[in-house]
């Protein structure tokens, strides 16, 4: 009850996680992976083994991330209302994304020289595509807004869980991969088993969402869910491009498009307070965790999928309540732990389930 | 709310399937099969699409017996208290299961002559395992009035979903029959789904049971798994035996001891007011429900198993729920949605996860 209190009012990781899309206008990035990215693009073509460890250090960072964010959300509402512009802090994420892109590409190209691979410079052609989810984040951001008309923040957060359907349906559809029967099952269960997790004695509430309410909801879970697809569409077009010339701009935009927000929003109070001003310790480490967070996703779309970030981040969910008991004391419900048997059975028929002839 | 307020009250159709235990002493059961079972036991060796067909009748036969049994449960109590005494109606559930299965052998006598498959007559020791089962029942139904002081009663509805996984446990040692891994994992959301279903806002009173009562009611769970596998295995072991020979031995104790209980609890009611006092069209309506149902499990354990015994009973609460929308005005909670999708695609996995080589 507790926690739930809690989740609903402060964002559990799945609202953490469209928090990082809110804070950076979309959901993708990459660039402290600075520490590895480096060696990882030029590993792109190597598969087997290697590919795998990659997918899994890249699944387990988001997932860590993402747990870790929920967690940052409720100490620093813990220590106070935000006292700093919500704009300068996701501008400050898409520019600290972009710099860390920009400072692995700097080291690759000390390394192995500038070739068409890492080169910075692009095309219209390459780089008209990348503007587009940041707009579908924004539509969705925009419509935010008026949902809360039809449905109340508790209900919202059930219905978001529709993103996990969304998400597959459009894999499907986009990018043409294809899921076995077994999987479409687990991919059934985990969106019931995050709602499960998620159920508080007021859940019923969202039963009476007028139908207005479910259309808005169906049209968000669509567009977060197409901007996923399409940035990882947009990623994987070029394999052997490296992610940090990719990741850098994706995230230009973001630095462009919340400038623009600053100007529009909190011109005021950053010409007379400041920039930084009201920024805390804590304001410094939720930047930096959405920053990892950010590029940890879109590190998952090119070395894994869609599909492998909408499990990373529901895990990352049910992390983040089990170690909330330890650091808040919050109590956890039955429901909790029959939503988390029922995501763990998904997660494990998800990986039993590749469509390979043999099993 | 208001449905599972009724169906703590009152009993859902998995307690209603404990409820034909309870009265009956044993779950097991055969003879209205009267119409069809004539046919029946001479096509237990005809394979392929005739066995299939058969399965499927029975169980959609059980289904639906176990769902309209809670709702003749609700509609009884809501027409006022019992008026009669209940060990009479056990031991009339009892006598009518044997009369069924001896008029059906009567028939198949008439049409095939006696053979060694369906003489009546039989040995010691085939005859000796039969009281078994309705011991272990017995048992199971003592230590119900026990558990009692350590859990509420709408507690107890939860921990019984405990039998799911006891009931597949035990499949798997005593009859040592396979389920594939994805089998597995659709039990595992079997029993999670319908504790899913069930849940109301004070579910999570449950987490505050005492070690006693986990044990007692996994004890309980093992001890009603072990009994229903130990009739499969006592059925199955004479596939060519006639189910209506094995279900008169299997029904006849029942009524010895449904007789021992009379003498024990209702002696006065029953001389001073009469062997049927207080019986009313519905309680007419729960006996012959009940027998049926006895009836139908044996025919499932005959010709399926406890594995599709087990969905058949769930599936039945969920329907229940539906149809009491309709009869009652029961609200579904989501709580309800969500388990009966889990529940929906545990039963899909369960048929395409079959442990055989080619899918």
């Amino acid at each position: 009850m507790e926690y739930r209190r809690v989740k609903d009012q402060e964002s559990c990781d799945d609202l953490s996680q469209k928090d990082i899309e809110n804070l950076s206008g979309r959901s993708l990035s990459s660039a402290n992976a600075a520490a590895t990215a480096g060696g990882l693009s030029s590993a792109v073509g190597a598969k087997g083994n290697y590919s795998w460890k990659l997918k899994s250090v890249v699944t387990l960072a988001l997932t860590l991330l993402t747990s870790s964010q929920a967690i940052l959300i409720v100490w620093s509402k813990r220590a106070g209302k935000y006292e700093y512009s919500v704009t300068t802090a996701n501008f400050s994420v898409e520019a600290l994304k972009c710099l860390l892109s920009l400072a692995t590409l700097f080291r690759t190209w000390n390394r192995h020289g500038v070739t068409d691979d890492n080169r910075l410079t692009t095309s219209v052609d390459e780089v008209s595509v990348y503007p587009i989810p940041a707009v579908l984040y924004m539509v969705k951001n925009l419509l935010q807004y008026y949902i809360f008309a039809y449905v109340d923040a508790p209900a919202y957060q059930i219905l978001k869980n529709l993103n996990i359907i969304s998400t597959g349906v459009l894999y499907r559809i986009i990018l043409k991969k294809k899921l076995s029967e077994i999987q479409w099952a687990a991919f059934v269960l985990l969106c019931a088993g995050c709602t499960t997790a998620q159920l508080n004695p007021s859940s019923d509430h969202v039963l009476q969402t007028p139908i207005e309410g479910w259309m808005m909801a169906i049209v968000m879970a669509l567009l977060s869910g197409f901007a996923g697809v399409y940035t990882e569409a947009i990623i994987k077009k070029r394999p052997s491009r490296n992610i940090n010339v990719q990741n850098f701009w994706l995230y230009i935009f973001g630095v462009i498009f919340n400038l623009v927000a600053i100007c529009v929003q909190d011109y005021d109070a950053v010409m007379n307070k400041g920039f930084f001003h009201g920024y805390s310790f804590i304001t410094v480490l939720m930047i930096l965790n959405h920053a990892l967070s950010g590029i940890a996703v879109s590190m998952v779309m090119k070395y894994a999928d869609n599909i492998v970030k909408v499990y990373s981040t529901s895990v990352a969910m049910l992390l983040t309540a089990v170690v909330s008991v330890f650091l808040f004391r919050f109590h956890l419900s039955l429901a909790f732990f029959l939503g988390s048997t029922v995501v763990s059975v998904s997660v494990y028929l998800h990986s039993v389930g590749k469509p390979q002839p043999q099993k």
